[in-house]
C-alpha cells in the first residue's frame, strides 16, 4: 500500500529533486522531446536525466542507456517508450527504486484483451514496488510552483506558466492544455495538472488524496470520462470536503453518443448518467453542466463561501435593464430565488435620492452609471443582512470607462468589513481592463452568463454529501437470501425477503404443485392468483396472473387456465406451486428498484408505477443504501406522487410508510448476493402500502 | 403609412445627409455629448446639427434653437432631451419635414398610465407627419459603413467601427453595446445596431423589413423582451427567409422571475414562453438558448448551407479524444446524428496507413497531428457526399502550433470543391492565433462548446416557416357564437359548435329543466348526467356530472341529487337542463384547448387529458389555427400518446381521428369572438374520437 499521507511522496510527485525522461528524443520537433523543452522552459530546478540508450546526450544533457544507470536517486519518471517497451521500462524503475512513474503509451485497456493483460502487468510492478504509477496513456505531470512540467501536451510551450491554487486531474490528457489556456485567459492558474490516463494502479483518488496534504491547493477541477475507483474517489472528497477545499467536476459521456465514445476511448464503461450524478452528489462532488463553468467555479468555490445567516437568494445590481434580466433569467432558471432590495437598504438609498426601479433588478438605471451613487448601493448591499450574494452586472460603461463602471464596486468592496456579503461581477460586454481591475480588487467575474448563473447557484446551494450507510443486514435475512439458488428467485421467496426487513405483504396462501385449493381461504375474497415460478418473471405476459377472482369455482378455473397459458408461454416451464393473494385496492402505484451501476455500484429508485414510469420516467435515484431522510427527499421528486398529497380532493396516499419501505429495501444493498430486487407494483393505500408483487436476481457465489 | 420598401428611407436610416441632435449636451463628459463625440470619432461624412438653445455652439459646431432653424434638410434626429420635451421636439421635426427620429428619453409606456399616454402622443405625431419614430428608449441608431454612430451606448467609444454584414435590432438598449463589443472580441462585426426601445411606432418588424433592402446586411441578430407587433414581425421574417438572410432571436423574460422583470423594465407583456418560442419557429426565426450563440450562429447561418443531398448529421474529426468526446456529447445532446467515417472514407484513409479510431468520433489521436494527415482526412470528408457538416475539434497543439495544427484544415477547404461539405472548427484551447487563421480561411469558429453544438443543430435544422392559416370559419358557426351571450357557452351550446366543425359527440338529449324524463332514450344505459349551466364550467367539482348511471330509476335519483348538489356548491346557479349522454369507454383521454396569448395571440394545446397533463405538462403547443400535418407534428410531441400507439399490446388509439380534430377546433382561432376554447377530455377510441366535455369562452362583442 502506498501511504497517501507521505510529505516526501508529495514532493516527488509535484517537487522531486530529480527526473528521468525514459526514452527522451533528441530532435526537438519529436513529441517525446517535449518533457525536456517544458521543464527547462519553465525553470524546474530539480536534476534532469534523458534515459536513451543511442545517444550519449540528449539536447545537451548527458543520456542514460537505462534508468538504474543514472547515479544519483530518481524521485520522478516519466516513460515516453511504446507499450511493450514502457513494461520494461517500469520494471527498471522498480529495481531503480523509483517512487512515483508516469507512462505516456497508449496501447493498453482501452485496446482490448492483450492490452489490459499488458495494464495489469504495470499494476503488479508498481503495487510490489510500491510505486506511484501514473498513467498508462498519460500525457504527464505539471506542478507550476516549482516548474515541474513533465508533460508531452502542446499547451504547455506557453513563454510562463502562472501559479495558483487549484489542482487539475484530467482523465483526457488533451484537456489539461485546454483548462491552463482557457484559465490563463481569464486570471485562473492552477497549482498542479495531472493527466491520469487510464488509472492502472493510482487513479484521480488517490493523486487527489496526495494533494489534499498541498497547501498550494485550495480547490479541485475533475474532467472525468469515467467512473474507475469510487472509494478511492469517495475517500477525496470526503478528505477534500473536511478540508473545506471543494471540488469541482465535469463529466463527459453522458450522452448516448458520448457514452459509445468513451468506452471505446479509454476503456471506460460509463454507467447511467444519473446515477454517476447522484453519486458525484452523494460523495460532495459539485458537478457542472457548462463546460466554462469548470474554469470559472472552482476558484469562486474556493474564495467564497455563503455567509452565515445570510439568506439562499441573490440580489442582483445594474445599470442595464436588459443585461440584468437576462442574468436574473439564468440564475432563476437554475432554482436560485432573486432578492430585490431590503426595505431598510430601499429605504436608506431612496432617501439618498437613488432611483432603484420597481422590480426585484436592483435597476439604477444610466442615470445611476456614476461613482458615488454605485458605491453607495453596493456598500449599502454588501453590509445588508438580507443579502445572500452579490452579483452586478455591468452595462456598456464596463468596456472603455473601468473608473466609472468598475472602481466604485471595488472600493465598496475594500472598505466593506468581513462579514460583507459575498460579492460577485460580471460584465456584459466584452471588458478586459474591468475584468482585470475586478479580479485585481478581489471580485470574481464571469464571461458568459449561464457560467455565472451556474456558479451563482454552485456557491448557494453547497453538496451535502451523505454517506450510504445503514446497519447491516440481519443474518437470518442474508441467510435467506444465500439459501436460494444463484438466478431468479420467485415472488413467494423474494417476498419472504422484503417482508423480513419489514414490507407489508397481502395477506396470501401458497399451494404447493401438488396441494388442492383447499375449501376456505384465511382471508375474503375477491382474490388474485399467480403462478409461482422463477421461469416467469413477468408474470402479466405469461398468462400467470389472474386478478379480482369472485369466489372459489372461479379461482380453480383461473388456476387451471394460468396453467395451460403458461405452459403455452414457456414450455417446461418450472412451476413451484401456486399464490393466492388477498384483492387490494390502494389509492395508486408506485415502485421500487435496486440495481448495481457498472460505474458506481448499488443504486435504488423509486417511482410512479404502472406504464406511466415506463414513459415519463418519472423516477428518483439514490445510491444505496438511503436513510429514512434521504428516502423521504426522493418522494418529494417523483412528481407523479402529487396524486398522493392530496391532489384536486383525492385522500392523501401514505408516503411515509412507502419513505419507510424505500429505507427497509435499500438495505439489500448491502448483501453483495443480491444483483437487483424490485417491487412493482407496490400499492399505496390512506394506511400503509403492500408489496404486490416481489423479485430478487440473486447473484452466484463467489 | 411608411413605404418599408423605400430606397430614400432605408438611407435616411443608416446613411443619412444630415442629422440633428436635438438636446446636445456642449459638456464632452455628459450622456447626451456621446452621439457627437462618436460620430466624429468614426468618421460619419453627413452633416452634424447640434440643437442647443442656450449655447451658440457645442463641442466646435454651430448650434440652432429648434430643428426648425436649420437651414438645410434634416434626413435623421436623435432627440436627448427629458420625455415632455422630447414630445415637443418630436412635433418640430414634423413641421421641418425630419424622415427618421430616434428618441433617448425613458418616462412612456413603461412608466405607468401617464407615460402611456405621453407615448401614444408621440405615434399619433409620427404616424401623421410620416415620420419612422424609433423608441422612445432608444440608445440610438448606428450604421458602420458610413459611420453614423448615432448613440448614447458606451461601448461606440471604440477606437475603430468594424463594417460587418449583420444587422442588430435589440430591444434593450445596452446590449447593442455588449452584443458589438462580444462581436468584436471573436472578429464578427455588424452592419447596422438599432435599439428599438419602447417600438411605440416602428419597431423590430418594421426596422427589420426596411434592412432587407440593404444590400450590406446578409442576416439579423435580435435581442427580445416580448413581441409587440407580431404582424409586422412575421412580414419581416417572411421577407428575410425569402432572400435566404437567417434571422436568430434570443429572448429574456421566459422565467418566472425574468418575466416580471420584463414587465417592470419596458413595459411589456410577457406571454407563455411556450407559446412565444412556437411563434417564432412557425414565423422561421431561430430562437437560441446560450447568449453566445446569438454572437456566433448568424454569422455561420449567413455564410454556410447543409449541401444539397447531404445528410442531417455532423462528422466530428479530432486528434483529442476526451475534446473530441465532448464536442460529440454537446451535439448529440441537441438531437443531432453524429456520422463517422464513411466506409469509402475510411476505406481510403486506412488504405494510406491512417489511425481513425474505432467509434463515431474520427479521432485521428495525437500521432496524426501532422500537417499530411490532417489534410488527408479533412479532404477526404470534404468531398465525401456521406458529409453532412464537417466540424474539426483542434487540441492542445491549436495553442501555439497553428501552422501545424491549423493549416492543413485552411488548405484543405481551399482546394476543395464548390460542392464541398460545410465546414466548422472549434479549438479546446485559448488559441488566438488559430482561431485568427481559421476565420481567415473562411472556417467559422467557436469559443465555447456549447456554443458550436447549438449552432451546428441550427444549421442543420433550418426552421419551416409555417403559415398559421386556414379555410375561413363558415358563416353559419360563428353565428352560432355570435348568437350565444358573452361568457362561457354552456356544454350543449359549445358542444353545438365543436359538432358544427365535424367533431365527435356522444349519443345525447338535452332535457329542459321543465321536461320530465322520458320512459325511453334513444341510446342505451349506461348513460352519462350532467346539469347544463354556464355557471358550472367545472362540473365534477360541482357535482353536477354523475358517470355510468345502469337505469332508468338511477338515472332519475342521480339528476335530483346533482341538483341539490349544484345548489350546494353555487346558490341561485342558472340550470339551462339536463344533459343525458351515451356512456362511452375508450382506451384513454386527450385533451385540446385554444387560448389567446397576450403576445402571440391564438394558440392551440393538445396534450394527455386527466391528471396526468396537470402533473406532468406533458402537452405540444402551436400557433392556430393549424394544418393536418402540423397537428399530426403535435401528436407525436405528446409522450403519453404512446399509450394509444401499441404500447405493450394495447389496442391501437385513432391518433389520425384526434389530428382531424385539432385541425378542425384550431379554426376557432379565426373567430375574434372565441376567447378560450377546450375540450377536456376527448375519449380515444379505437375508431374515431369522441368530445365527452366542450366549452367555450365567448368574449364581448366590440
Amino acid at each position: 500500500m502506498i501511504d497517501l499521507t507521505s510529505k516526501d511522496l508529495l514532493a516527488a510527485l509535484i517537487a522531486p529533486r530529480s527526473v528521468a525522461l525514459i526514452g527522451a528524443s533528441a530532435s526537438e520537433d519529436k513529441l517525446t522531446a517535449r518533457p525536456l523543452t517544458f521543464l527547462r522552459r519553465h525553470g524546474f530546478a530539480g536534476q534532469i536525466f534523458p534515459v536513451n540508450p543511442v545517444r550519449p546526450t540528449v539536447m545537451g544533457l548527458p543520456a542514460f542507456a537505462t534508468v538504474g544507470d543514472i547515479p544519483a536517486p530518481v524521485d520522478h519518471a516519466y516513460i515516453l517508450l511504446e507499450a511493450g517497451p514502457a513494461v520494461t521500462a517500469l520494471e527498471e524503475c522498480a529495481r531503480a527504486g523509483v517512487k512515483v512513474v508516469s507512462i505516456l503509451a497508449d496501447g493498453f485497456a482501452e485496446a482490448g484483451e492483450a492490452g489490459r493483460a499488458l495494464q495489469d502487468r504495470l499494476a503488479k510492478i508498481a503495487r510490489d514496488a510500491g510505486i506511484l504509477l501514473i498513467g498508462p496513456n498519460s500525457t504527464g505531470v505539471v506542478a507550476t510552483a516549482s516548474g515541474f512540467s513533465c508533460t508531452t501536451n502542446a499547451a504547455f510551450r506557453a513563454d510562463r506558466l502562472e501559479v495558483g491554487r487549484l489542482a487539475v486531474l484530467s482523465q483526457s490528457g488533451s484537456m489539461i492544455g485546454t483548462i491552463l489556456s482557457r484559465g490563463q485567459a481569464r486570471g485562473t492558474a492552477f497549482s498542479t495538472l495531472i493527466s491520469v490516463g487510464n488509472e492502472a494502479a493510482a487513479g484521480i483518488g488517490e493523486l487527489g488524496q496526495l494533494l489534499l496534504n498541498d497547501p498550494g491547493t485550495d480547490g479541485f477541477v475533475l474532467f472525468l470520462e469515467t467512473i474507475r475507483d469510487r472509494a478511492a474517489l469517495t475517500a477525496f472528497s470526503e478528505g477534500a470536503a473536511a478540508l473545506g477545499k471543494p471540488v469541482v467536476a465535469y463529466m463527459i459521456g453522458k450522452s448516448h453518443e458520448g457514452q459509445a465514445l468513451s468506452v471505446s476511448h479509454t476503456g471506460a464503461l460509463t454507467g447511467s448518467a444519473r446515477a454517476v450524478s447522484t453519486f458525484l452528489r452523494d460523495i460532495g462532488i459539485r458537478e457542472v453542466e457548462q463546460f466554462e463553468t469548470l474554469i470559472d467555479a472552482p476558484r469562486v468555490l474556493s474564495r467564497l463561501r455563503p455567509g452565515a445567516g445570510r439568506p439562499r437568494a441573490v440580489t442582483v445590481v445594474s445599470t442595464t435593464g436588459g443585461g440584468g434580466a437576462m442574468v436574473v433569467d439564468q440564475i432563476s432558471a437554475r432554482g436560485v430565488p432573486i432578492a430585490g432590495c431590503s426595505a431598510a437598504a430601499r429605504a436608506d438609498l431612496t432617501a439618498q435620492g437613488m432611483a432603484l426601479g420597481h422590480g426585484k433588478l436592483v435597476d439604477v438605471t444610466l442615470a445611476g452609471t456614476n461613482y458615488a451613487t454605485m458605491k453607495k448601493v453596493v456598500s449599502t448591499l454588501l453590509a445588508d443582512l438580507e443579502t445572500g450574494v452579490l452579483l452586478v452586472a455591468i452595462g456598456s460603461s464596463a468596456r472603455f470607462n473601468p473608473d466609472l463602471a468598475v472602481r466604485p464596486i471595488v472600493d465598496a468592496l475594500a472598505e466593506a468589513g468581513p462579514e460583507a456579503a459575498p460579492l460577485l461581477a460580471f460584465p456584459l460586454p466584452d471588458a478586459p481592463e474591468s475584468l482585470a481591475l475586478l479580479e485585481a480588487g478581489g471580485i470574481p467575474t464571469f464571461r458568459n452568463v449561464e457560467t455565472c448563473a451556474e456558479t451563482v447557484a454552485l456557491l448557494l446551494d453547497p453538496p451535502r454529501a451523505r454517506a450510504c450507510t445503514a446497519a447491516p443486514l440481519p443474518d437470518d435475512i442474508a441467510a435467506l437470501i444465500a439459501a436460494a439458488a444463484p438466478g431468479v428467485m420467485n415472488e413467494v421467496d423474494s417476498g419472504a425477503v422484503f417482508a423480513a426487513l419489514g414490507a407489508a405483504r397481502p395477506a396470501q396462501i401458497v399451494l404447493t404443485p401438488a396441494q388442492a385449493l383447499p375449501d376456505d381461504l384465511p382471508f375474503d375474497f375477491p382474490v388474485v392468483a399467480k403462478i409461482i415460478s422463477a421461469d416467469l418473471p413477468h408474470k402479466t405476459e405469461a398468462g400467470a396472473i389472474r386478478i379480482n377472482i369472485p369466489d372459489r369455482a372461479a379461482l380453480q378455473k383461473a388456476i387451471a387456465q394460468m396453467q395451460v397459458a403458461a405452459e403455452a408461454h414457456h414450455p417446461g416451464y418450472r412451476q413451484d406451486g401456486v399464490l393466492v393473494q388477498q384483492m387490494r385496492r390502494g389509492l395508486g402505484e408506485a415502485l421500487i428498484g435496486i440495481t448495481r451501476d457498472a460505474l458506481v455500484g448499488p443504486v435504488i429508485t423509486v417511482g410512479m408505477g404502472g406504464v406511466m414510469t415506463e414513459i415519463y420516467r418519472d423516477t428518483a435515484v439514490r445510491c444505496a443504501p438511503v436513510s429514512l431522510e434521504t428516502a423521504r427527499e426522493m418522494l418529494t421528486e417523483v412528481k407523479g406522487f402529487a396524486l398522493f398529497r392530496g391532489f384536486r380532493g383525492k385522500p392523501l396516499g401514505d408516503l411515509e410508510a412507502l419513505a419507510q419501505t424505500v429505507t427497509a429495501l435499500s438495505r439489500l444493498a448491502l448483501c453483495d448476493l443480491v444483483e437487483e430486487a424490485e417491487t412493482n407494483p407496490i400499492l399505496i393505500e390512506e394506511n400503509g402500502v403492500v408489496l404486490l408483487d416481489a423479485l430478487i436476481l440473486r447473484g452466484a457465489d463467489r
